[in-house]
């Protein structure tokens, strides 16, 4: 069995799906009509399906070791100016991340697979996963079972940083770890006019924003990736009150977790140190939102050479600040997560994820599934 | 004629009226019914009134030169705390700065003026002002021609730094004038992951906070007294993504002209110094809000004079940072604003201005009304 | 006797004194030839002599208080850039503060008192101190025993910011206090490629310096003056070394021991919290080297009186964030420290003090005496 | 001929050599008896040699392309702390950072190549540099001709990162490219007490300071390596006088084009903007210092190649933030610089490079003879 050309001959049935998809966005956790399609084909196609909340886990093949497929479903509230005839018919709903064509990429190849089961040396673990953007569905289904007995796990995502029809793949660190902080800074409100009487917030949180950059500039690695961004700041009510409270919040990322650690550690070191010298006192929450997305090694070389079986061109796609909370699975069980080009200069599908104005280059969603064949197939 | 005589032998009504008045807050523009009941009793006894919105003009008298009296009238938007018989009645309003009395004090040397109008030597003009607090109620008494023909003005205003019944005078500066500004800096927003791709608004913002400390602390003579105070700030809406604006306002304050102008032409040149400096923009709103209360040294000497003849004890008052509309005035006609002390530590009258506790020790209330009536009697 | 008149008689001499000083400046403890010019006119007139190392202590007169006149005699290390025939003759050195004048009017006072001295009603104790500037010359006439059995000491001091021959007096404080920090900021130092395996202290002292800058824009009262300037810093040797430690020195200023004490406070706690934001250390020595020059109020008058029976204009003279070390005399015993006027536009005798132009217009000598020699024959 | 077989029977000629040249360090461009002992050498062993100064190019071989092979040959100006008994007999100077072993070695593969001239497919170019620390020494040999006919260079470091013997290589950026900036801020001296009268450039130096750490956290790409560092500053000379100037350098490190312009940009920008806030001026020079070391891919492989030929153990090596004046040749010419592993924790050989107690362990100079040996019989 040939994955690419089985996935060629249903390329129109991928494209068809994906656009239907693309059409009907649904949010994290909102995923009902997408994951009741995907439900019904699987049943038709034979597998042993499991419902978890709006995420599907689906089972075929009996002997050998576990092989998880992994795509997620959610859309994002974003309103589509792209001029196509599926355009999104949901007001402010739009897959601009591409999991509409994840979804469809993961349904062809469950459809191959299960047509070349008795083939099939591994048993194959289908994870249908809501939520991705913000609500860590993989976690979810992790609760919910999705590991278990799995060996190996290989999630895709569509790249526009990468020309159509290139797969990147990345050993080791892939996507940036995330986590968020929330700040208070209280201090001691009173007139505007009477700065001496108070103990002015504002100033102090000024002092905590710039310091923070010295945690990037002065205490990271200079050959270590990682960020400490002030999302939101908000102080007082009145111009002519100083205000009692400063409250601001953030993200901050990191590829390892000693780095991790070094911007945990300095954000309240920081903010201790200059919350005592004015007689302040502060709130810090400040928590990993998702782990950084780590492929193993030879779980990325043997996509690799997979791809490479099958004809496709394969890069190594460099390192992202972004996150995926594919980084879950990671965690748990060896596997990677592989990057797929569709950025298409002539047909003006340049535009960055989460935009407006993102598409996906339909022509690669064969040869998604064609890999995801691939790998099934492959004894890991 | 003696004015302290009369004013103690009317002691009661004045209370009388003050703690009707205090019973019954009306927020500025709003003093409705406090208006109504002054305007009635001028009219009663033989006053020319006008009325100016909620303000009223009064004009008694024929010969000689125009002394005005000027009473503001409105409360606060602050919850009584006081456990008196005479507590406000209006959920979250509260006479928490003294304008009952102000008023109940002229309304007492109204009628005192009003008994012995044979004898004056000048014209009287009572103004009856509302909204003081931050609603510049002065600048719409002045349009309305409230200082028409007028050749000296006095303001009382109740003081909780001086003991109970010091008369407390001060040539020259004697509160602040006051300012505002509203800032908006404009960077570029975008992922919280990847700041290089934006130019985030808030370290320019908190530069810009810390380079405003140094307008006081570097730029004005130390032998000068100004503010410039922060007192809202506002960015972002997610923890994750950089803001594209962040928004501040603020006041400042200064008793001199040169103060004033240091000020506006320091934050201007730090913010858009800064701003370039991160290729950003910026928009700026700065604008004098009231001008220092500065007090004619002959008008001030004169109030000495009359209050020392009434056998009042009179002090130099230091200079406040606080601010009043009674500046106003006094850009248009040489006068006095005078403060009368109420501090009472016995009587527990001891919370500052503006407080839920505060009160007024009452038996200053007759010696402010003969001060009043001293005041029109005397030749300006 | 006539104070003026007499004054006025020696007038040529005063001022060949002055001229005499001029040219011979001797910097702080070096006063050698003034003092012995001085002593020997002393000793010659009748005066009880003591020497103090290059200070003179002198009595004279045998009933009643003991009034002390004090004159400083130290020059400064400045080259005069003056075209006048009596300009100083020794390179790098001036009289660029006026205390040529201040030691040649109490010389001539002297000459004066001694020749009355059968009149006078007190006992006076003229004291030529060493080293005003920056050698707290003061001090140590006081240990030797300048202050014993004295009642009352009265200084004067020409002064550019008024016009000349204009006597100005202040009650209270007068000259600001003035204290000095060392401060040691010490991280660790390693290679400018490496930050992260530093702790770069140059970022922590910039951070320390806009601290510094809130402790007078927020936490001192507006209506009080205060400075903290950075007078010194240095750090590190090569340009691609990042440095162990940071030096920085300055000065503070103040005219109460509260704002002092404030000011300390806050120097050591901006300090002690921004170094263990950064997991620092720091040294800090921080101490007064000269109180607040606080005149009493009774001495104030007393001068104020005697000038205007002179026929001299007196004038209140504002505060100067400048410091005089006789404020150790004023901690001591109740007195006065009075400006001399001697700003003339016409003779373009305008430049400030310790400036190379700096320069005394003569005629205001013989007022100076005469002010002198009518507090020494005042009942303080 | 095996080179690995030739260089072991050298060995201990080689790490004679070796500590010779350790016992007598010479600073940069002093290099006269180190350069005088090759000379002799190199001639003795018949080739053409050229001096540039310290410096040496000497050539071999008639045919073929032209293969240089680099070593530096300066010390350092440390005191050495190792009890060995070649420790350097020069205080205060010290071979800490290995030049001597690449000279050994260097010279090892010259004897070797003399030998087996006849067998050479190359010509070969001998490069002994003076002055890599600091002195770029690399831009003096160039500019004397020392690449004048050259297709490809090769150079060795001993590199304490790696494990002893272990050869270090890696494709495209190597080691950063290091620039400088000096930096004047002017602004206005004053009196410490009288800060309005200045324009005091410390709080300004302060902002330019803690602005430069937003270069790397936020205008940097966090996936790009960069350092901003301040090595020194300086300014003023009294406690109590604000200073006119302040003086800062400092260097700044890249592994592109893009950086490095970014870096110098953001430099200037951040000090024009903060400096116009202030109504200051400024003096700006910035400059590269040498480029990154970007080996070439082929080179870099062909390395790779002949290393594992010999039976040597091959690693990536990860980047340096450390900059390196072989990086010129690189410019001008493809070829590569290789790591080659001198950690030996038995042998205590530990310390990094620049310390006192930094070593070498020397059974690594034979493989690094015979890797260059390799190099130039190689045909590139």
């Amino acid at each position: 069995m040939n994955p690419l050309k089985e996935a060629l001959k249903i390329k129109d049935q991928i494209i068809a799906w994906r656009r239907d998809f693309h059409m009907h966005p649904e949010l994290g956790y909102e995923e009902e009509r997408t994951s009741k399609i995907v439900e019904e084909h699987l049943k038709e196609w034979g597998y042993r399906t499991k419902r978890v909340g709006t995420g599907i886990i689906a089972d075929i093949g009996k002997e050998g070791k576990t092989v998880a497929l992994r795509a997620d479903m959610d859309a994002l509230p974003v309103q589509e100016e792209n001029d196509v005839p599926y355009k999104s018919r949901v007001p402010g709903k739009m897959h601009a991340c591409g999991h509409d064509a994840h979804t469809a990429m993961l349904l062809g190849a469950s459809k191959i697979i299960a047509e070349h089961k008795e083939e099939l040396p591994n048993k194959v673990r289908l994870i249908f996963q809501p939520a991705e953007e913000g609500g860590n569905g993989a976690l979810k289904m992790i609760e919910d079972g999705a590991l278990k007995g799995v060996d190996a796990i290989f999630g895709l995502h569509v790249w526009m940083e990468l020309p159509s029809g290139i797969v990147g793949i990345r050993e080791g660190p892939f996507m940036a770890g995330v986590g968020r902080f929330d700040i208070e800074i209280e201090g001691k409100g009173g007139h505007g006019a009477s700065p001496h009487e108070t103990i002015d917030p504002v100033p102090i949180a000024a002092q905590v924003i710039l310091a923070f950059q010295t945690i990037i500039s002065r205490n990271l690695n200079p050959l270590e990736s990682g960020v400490v961004s002030v999302g939101t700041i908000k102080a007082g009510e009145a111009f002519n009150v100083i205000p009692e409270r400063v409250y601001m919040n953030g993200t901050y990322r990191f590829f390892t977790q000693e780095t991790k650690k070094l911007i945990e550690k300095r954000i309240e070191e920081v903010l201790k140190g200059i919350v005592i010298a004015n007689n302040a006192s502060y709130k810090l929450k400040i928590e990993e939102v998702a782990p950084p997305t780590i492929n193993d090694s030879s779980m990325a070389s043997l996509t690799k050479r997979v791809a490479q079986k099958l004809g496709l061109k394969v890069e190594e796609v460099p390192k992202s600040m972004g996150s995926e909370d594919f980084s879950f699975y990671l965690q748990k069980v060896p596997g990677a997560f592989i990057a797929l080009g569709i950025r298409n200069e002539e047909k003006r599908i340049i535009y960055p994820h989460h935009h407006p104005k993102f598409n996906v280059d339909e022509e690669v969603l064969p040869l998604g599934t064609a890999l995801e064949v691939g790998l099934a197939f492959e004894i890991v």
